[in-house]
């Protein structure tokens, strides 16, 4: 099952909204039906949200205003403006270069997360760890759900639990969306690996009392000195690893490392607004009137980060 | 208003699983009630449970196992042990006795945290700080809803904007149970001082960013070299607060401090199951079968605490 799939002229992807309740496939035929998609989360995650730019400027059949607004959908992954303009760079020659080169983008999300699991799977038994079995803990979605069939951070999970290495994933809840709670304990369910949820708050904590051996998380944006934006509390647990003495690695495709953003203080952070914290399915849990700040994302300097795996090599900022 | 008081020959406390959709007061005749409401936090916070305790020995009659089991209630709060221990001291002399002792340890806590008050919003605006107004980040509910009538954290920054000095406060809306959202945003509320809830994942980065001025957090128990039992997330924050260069301060009563217990590693912390993160208000999040671990506090070292506030003075572990 792929995350999100061109199959016959239109945009296939799993609507994440309804997970883990329902597995449901959504068809989206329109730039504007796939800008609703991203905006709601229906589709998420670096890697896929580049593999969903590029098969979107596909739809658009040369439309150049609609692909400026799908590469605006949200700013602070880079992946999606990536995978935008490697599909429209080849708008001038017409429709089926650019569908194949969206392909192409899909295709290389595969072999890179293939890649990236054999890699950081390698870096954790061999470098860094000795333990027989390892635990990981790790925060959001990095699964194939945030790409197109193998993960980045739980894709290296992954690899280790198919080379029966792994003894546990602590996930993160992530809240506001619980994209941990969700779609992480879905995932790491359907492969039989072992694992339990945790509270945000609580993952720093669980650092300081042992019983972790590496932390791994995604990246939405990497800066050219290594500053990495990642899903909101990434940075609490790069602290806490850090205090702990826990290794704690970035594991994304080479296509989210920003050369032209020198440092994480240029990276734009989307504030996605009160109402994802204030209420939860519908119902206020803050009393009316309540007010939030709901940044999306966070970044970790360079300097609390361990590795860097890509599918191409192992950075150490 | 009084979040737990003694009426008429029972207890009376705010039902605070119940807000901040509706403001019920329960009457509590016996001590296994009273063991029901400290464990499904109808009343919570450090100073209360203190209370809580107390005026549960009057309700005990001289039954010495009935006081115990209250005593055992909860583990990781020292000051349920110690208000059962205060007023079962006179349990020899008969329920007058007793009874005089529990009122003492009510008005105590009003005292105390009046006078706490006070001397954090001192300690803010004189040592520490140059604002005009200061903006505060905390975690749970540390409130009038923690103790008696005023709180100890939060009855700093309730001082502060009875001064006219308070800008802000930045809540943590505190997972799994949300008392930051439900609680401390319904307080704040009612004081009409400005606030904004923050998922507790977002609070160190936020602190990274700038726009908070100190950090203020209740405890639970606080060991003799100074590391604090509080909330989870607490110790995240404090590590936020320390790489930013933010202040970072305990408020507490003297009653809070366990002189018994020489360092944190030595604070039993209680583990509430899985049932509290896997699922919200009776509906699921996570998928069926999905474990967690649910520690409800943290423990923060006392180098990462730049003062600890009492009742009696202020100390720098």
């Amino acid at each position: 099952m792929r995350t999100i799939d061109w199959v016959d002229g239109a945009i296939e992807l799993i609507d994440q909204t309804r997970l883990p309740d329902a597995c449901v496939t959504l068809r989206v035929h329109t730039v504007d039906e796939l800008i609703g998609a991203i905006r709601r989360l229906a589709v998420r995650g670096a890697p896929a949200l580049g593999v969903a730019g590029a098969l979107g400027v596909a739809l658009a059949r040369g439309d150049r205003e609609a692909v400026a607004r799908l590469r605006a959908a949200r700013p602070t992954a880079v992946n999606l403006a990536w995978g935008v303009d490697r599909a429209a760079a080849r708008i001038e020659e017409g429709p089926e270069a650019v569908l194949e080169t969206a392909l192409q983008v899909r295709d290389d999300d595969i072999a890179a997360c293939h890649a990236m699991g054999e890699r950081g799977a390698d870096l954790l038994q061999g470098d860094l760890l000795q333990g027989d079995r390892l635990r990981i803990m790790t925060v959001c979605n990095t699964g194939g759900l945030a790409c197109v069939e193998r993960g980045t951070a739980l894709g290296v999970a992954q690899t280790l639990h198919e080379r029966g290495r792994l003894a546990e994933v602590l996930a993160l809840e992530t809240r506001p969306l619980l994209q941990g709670a969700r779609l992480t304990a879905w995932e790491l369910g359907r492969m039989g690996a072992p694992h339990r949820l945790v509270t945000d708050g609580a993952g720093p904590y669980l650092l300081a009392r042992g019983g972790v051996d590496a932390v791994l998380i995604g990246a939405d944006r990497i800066a050219a000195n290594g500053d990495t934006a990642n899903k909101i509390g990434s940075y609490a647990l790069a602290l806490g690893a850090a205090r702990a003495g826990v290794p704690f690695i970035v594991v994304a495709p080479e296509s989210t490392i920003d050369a032209a953003t020198p440092s994480g203080e240029h990276i734009e952070i989307e504030d996605r607004g009160a109402d994802e914290i204030v209420a939860f399915r519908g119902a206020r849990v803050a009393p009316e009137g309540t007010d939030a700040i709901n940044p999306a994302f966070d970044v970790t300097p360079h300097d609390l980060i361990t590795a860097i795996v890509t599918e191409a090599r192992v950075i150490r900022p």
